[in-house]
């Protein structure tokens, strides 16, 4: 049994940007030699989360953006933005009901992902971030 | 420390059903040799989603189903469905929303629920589906 | 490779009370042995949940409480009160969107979580309680 740890980085555009992590998640994989056990990614910072999704355009450019504006619209009132007199309370709050990471199992070597299902990162924050994520792998 | 990988099936009728999932994870756990460490459960598929709730039919039966059309609603513009020519955008954006996965900490053989708290299943889905559930167990 | 499970017992006062939990859980994570690994926090329990946000004023005592309300209104209808014939279904309902449990990696004895995003408790319930929160540290 084994702990390894990775660090993804990534180049976000903000604004409900959603990224599929399919392809860094598989290369960081590729590197492990663990083969059994769990995968926790987690995102650093407080306006991006983790989730899955069918990684196709309709869904990664349009539906979950407009399903985060509908939760948290950006241009409701956030106290956040009167505290440090920036612009994105939305960012925050939509990051904290999604949540900042992902357990997903794996299993020889795969992670136990469906066919029409792939890690996804949304960065909510309203101007483009370098990204950290860590990988956590944990298992046999 | 090990490592076991379990499979759940469950045949699902979609439309937010909440199936509550306390009898097969009890089944599977009594069969583990693992009595202290994390549960991770994870639904294979992009329209299905955990999370815990108490087991009552108030809440299994209308007020989750009830929040969810509020957060998402069915009829609502999904690029999605231009994409498959399918009617589900609905529910691939409540299950990113809620996520695939839970984790919860096992304890004497025992996950570390409260009396009244309960890990369930909800398929968002438009259909019947069986679902595949991975239970994976690490630990002592 | 170890498990250890810690208990953390705080008081909260209910209402989207949002409580900030970086100094209770470095004070468990200042007892542990083990440096490098998860560290899963879940609260036992059916009306309250975790995540992470940045501990300011703004968010913690506003913005939150508000999304929640948006997401699901105290005054809507839940069947779950006509069952118990209480008031908390909106409780039941925002504790089961945003979910019992976060999963966090620990490398070096520390959280990767960043400056700004503390791991924060939701009680959603109507009233104040003794919540009893399980911390299970696994890895090396």
């Amino acid at each position: 049994m084994a702990v390894e740890t990775h660090t993804l980085n990534v180049r976000t555009r903000g604004n409900a940007e959603v990224l599929d992590l399919s392809q860094p998640l598989t290369d960081v994989l590729s590197r492990s030699s663990i083969s059994d056990g769990i995968v926790t990614v987690f995102v650093v910072g407080s306006t991006a989360g983790l989730t899955t999704t069918e990684a196709e355009p309709g869904l990664l450019k349009h539906d979950l953006k407009a399903a985060f504006e509908h939760l948290a619209p950006e241009q409701a009132h956030y106290a956040h933005e009167a505290t440090w007199n920036d612009d994105n309370g939305h960012a925050h709050v939509r990051a904290s009901l999604l949540g900042p990471s992902i357990t997903v199992p794996l299993v020889d070597g795969v992670l136990t992902l469906g066919t029409w299902q792939q890690i996804i990162l949304i960065d909510f924050d309203t101007r483009a971030r370098d990204r950290r994520l860590v990988v956590q792998v944990m298992g046999d």
